[in-house]
């Protein structure tokens, strides 16, 4: 599905039109480029973040056009006649290779690599950036929130609070990266994810009391009712109240499914409920709960030995609570195939130049040890380089390496792409499992090895003081 | 324009949709209720909020339906046939009243009120929340940072860290708010808000030196180059290049417009920028700045006297950091014609129930005063008590007061809306005028006077012991 049926070409920032422009009329306009996809910091203060975004993008991109509404809103803007009539022909001939969708990443290096003529590379920069940066910061949040959760249910409530019709895509990604299902119906149709939910306290508030309210809704649902025990008072109403409809729900052969808590102390009130619910018989109902919750706070559950079964997150999974934005950037690397640099006053933020790739390292029991930035005619890196601090190396001899780049996109044409999320959803899985635990702590997790070939360290190094000496 | 195109009436929860099954099995499908949606907290802990959303919320409800593709996929998960009917000739008739699209608002208040069947009342809950919710709070953000931009040029650049593409809504509201303009072309196009744009690092990388870059750059806009100085380094290199362009340009009968610094400290790199500007006889050639600004940054730019003549606000403005979500709530405050409330024990969180409006007082300078929040058949309340506190109540004689509220859609039909986005934009700055200044201010703000009627006063006591009583 293409979320943004024919405007994709205009979902752009007007200084990519502006400069496409000035390459067009300074001559430029064939000349080829490679862009790099790269963040500088891990969302969360975390170790890790999971790739998402690739294949809504891809979708996006298949329809990549002006159209002639596109092109009467430019040329009112001021756009130039020659140049509108290129937009007017223009269709995307870019290459798009990178790491798999649902892939663990880390800062700096190149997730994804877009070349092309520089006037294409350049139109499709914002839209990138827009649903990766979003995407990846979800399903890390997710990724974080399912460490928490461990085995329990962990379901996706978060659609009344997110950023917007961004919410499609935050679902999406937020199942990607660990949630079980989604409240959000339009996510599960478009991606086919399992939805879920219970019920609102309008429906309690609807009937003259609780009770009336908890038996109409099992005489619908009898095998399928989660009760919200917290409209007026949960341990003197909702349980009560709750069990007295089980009871009912008994007689007649079915069992009530669960429980639901939305305000108060989770790890009080689940305690207090679970014993009210096992004393009456009803050891098979459960207790799911929500109301503001994050993976510390489901740590901290957990700690308590609050007897729930089940999360639902809003929220803090949906919108990427604290971080809100991954930091992510799309550089110029290369440009008609000499390697390009951004330099900087800080270090950290000097590009690293050239046409490249990255060989992920396992060790011997098959985790991730290190990632290593090689030139793409580079076959190997048996020595990386510190990205940052001169002459700190490893030696990555003895360890099985991976080639984890792959075209997803060649000359234009969709070459891979995985259209099933439950298979990214896997693979996240399964890379999750490869890596490390000391990467996936929430407190000051180890940094993971993430460095340049020998080569690509000396063409940098010889860059920077070639624009320094040309400064002066 | 519909965001959502034919997919509006899966935006939605689950629940409201297995709620709307209940209801309608349990014979309650032709009963009428009023939902009312408010928050209860200030976003950025701030003194108010501007509320934004409603007019793209309305263009989405028109072509609210469910599609044969709809209908199949509910029942493939289980959704009943005669439901399923029901929903195929469904169509909407709620009818929609509260304050205009750019109303300066406070917590607790009904800004909005839905009336019609429980269960269209309950289907358009998620959507209701989902795009108010998000445009009211990125609206807000554009306000308070337009208060510390002042008449200085304030440019949303956000869409690259929007939370995927709820960043055409997030441009929109961020207009209506106080950006003066966007980089969004997509939202420009769509809203007719004005676009505007720089140039990228990419653009100075892809010549062999900086000088070059800028000269072909102003070869192509000779009236309207604003160079971005920072790719090398701003003091040593931009700035000089940027004054040699200048110059060239100068003999040629133009002037440069302006230059953008994006990194390093801007108070010290625009003095010594404009410094070097002015002594070069530039004194018309702006300076823009960006680089993760928001209200506070910006306001100790000016106390610094940074010389700074327009900013590019990116994610914090488009996240609406550090709040991230407005909590924006929709709850049941009547059914089939009987007040309803929600209890809780926090009693901040006990609703206000019956079908309301509010009505606004001004003081002698035509400033707000108080808002009051009377049930719809009150023509005025002269006594305002506390929501919450008891015995604590506002006298408004002599205060001139104004019915805020407004009927957008009468039993499914527009009555009243706007499509102007310069309009509603035009009634923010007009409002936000009458709003006192210390409630404006940042650091905590005096609260705003909110009360309900004395009739509602007594009916939710009434209310609240009632129930208590049943109890027992």
């Amino acid at each position: 599905m293409d979320i943004l049926n024919n405007h994709n070409a205009l979902y752009t920032d007007l200084y990519e039109l502006t400069m496409a422009q000035a390459y067009f009329y300074s001559g430029q306009k064939d000349k080829t480029a490679t862009f790099d996809y790269f963040f500088r910091a891990n969302p969360y203060q975390g170790g890790y973040a999971i790739f998402a975004g690739l294949n809504t993008l891809i979708d996006t991109l298949q329809n990549f056009k002006f159209t002639q509404n596109d092109i009467d809103y430019l040329r009112k803007n001021g756009f130039k006649e020659e140049f509108l009539t290129y937009l007017k022909n223009f269709s995307l001939s870019i290459t798009v290779t990178g790491v798999r969708e649902g892939e663990v990443v880390f800062p700096i290096e190149p997730v994804l690599k877009v070349e092309g003529n520089i006037i294409e590379c350049q139109l499709v920069e914002t839209i990138f950036l827009n649903y990766l940066n979003f995407e990846t910061l979800i399903a890390t949040k997710a990724s974080r929130i399912k460490k928490s959760a461990g085995n329990k249910l962990f379901s996706d409530f978060g659609l009344r609070r997110a950023q917007g019709i961004g919410g499609i895509q935050a679902s999406r990604a937020a199942y990607i990266g660990g949630a079980d299902a989604t409240s959000n119906v339009l996510s599960g149709y478009l991606f086919n994810i399992k939805t879920n939910g219970t019920q609102a306290h309008s429906w309690i508030q609807s009937f003259d009391d609780e009770l009336t309210a908890f038996r109409k809704y099992v005489e619908v649902f009898p095998q399928n009712s989660i009760l919200l025990v917290d409209t007026y008072n949960t341990l003197n109403s909702g349980v009560p109240n709750a069990i007295k409809v089980g009871r009912e729900l008994k007689e007649k052969g079915y069992t009530l499914k669960g429980v639901r808590l939305d305000s108060g102390d989770l790890a009080y009130l689940s305690k207090k409920t679970r014993k009210m619910l096992d004393d009456a018989g009803f050891k098979e109902t459960i207790i799911l709960a929500s109301n503001q919750l994050d993976e510390y706070l489901i740590r901290s559950l957990n700690e308590q030995n609050a007897p729930i079964d089940g999360y639902g997150i809003g929220t803090e999974l949906i919108t990427g609570k604290k971080t809100a934005a991954l930091d992510g950037v799309y550089k110029l690397s290369e440009f008609n195939n000499e390697p390009r640099l951004k330099l900087s006053d800080t270090f950290q933020k000097i590009s690293i130049p050239g046409n490249k790739k990255i060989y992920r390292y396992f060790d011997k029991e098959g985790l991730f040890y290190a990632d290593g930035i090689a030139l793409n005619d580079e076959n190997e890196t048996k020595i990386i380089h510190h990205p940052y601090e001169r002459n700190v190396k490893c030696n990555l001899e003895g360890y099985t390496k991976e080639n984890i780049y792959h075209t997803f996109i060649e000359n234009g044409k969709i070459k891979e792409r995985e259209k099933d999320v439950n298979q990214i959803k896997n693979y996240a899985i399964k890379r999750m499992k490869q890596l490390p635990d000391e990467h996936k702590r929430f407190e000051k997790p180890h940094i993971y090895k993430v460095g340049i070939s020998e080569k690509l360290n000396n063409i940098r190094n010889d860059m920077v003081n070639q624009i320094k000496r040309k400064r002066g």
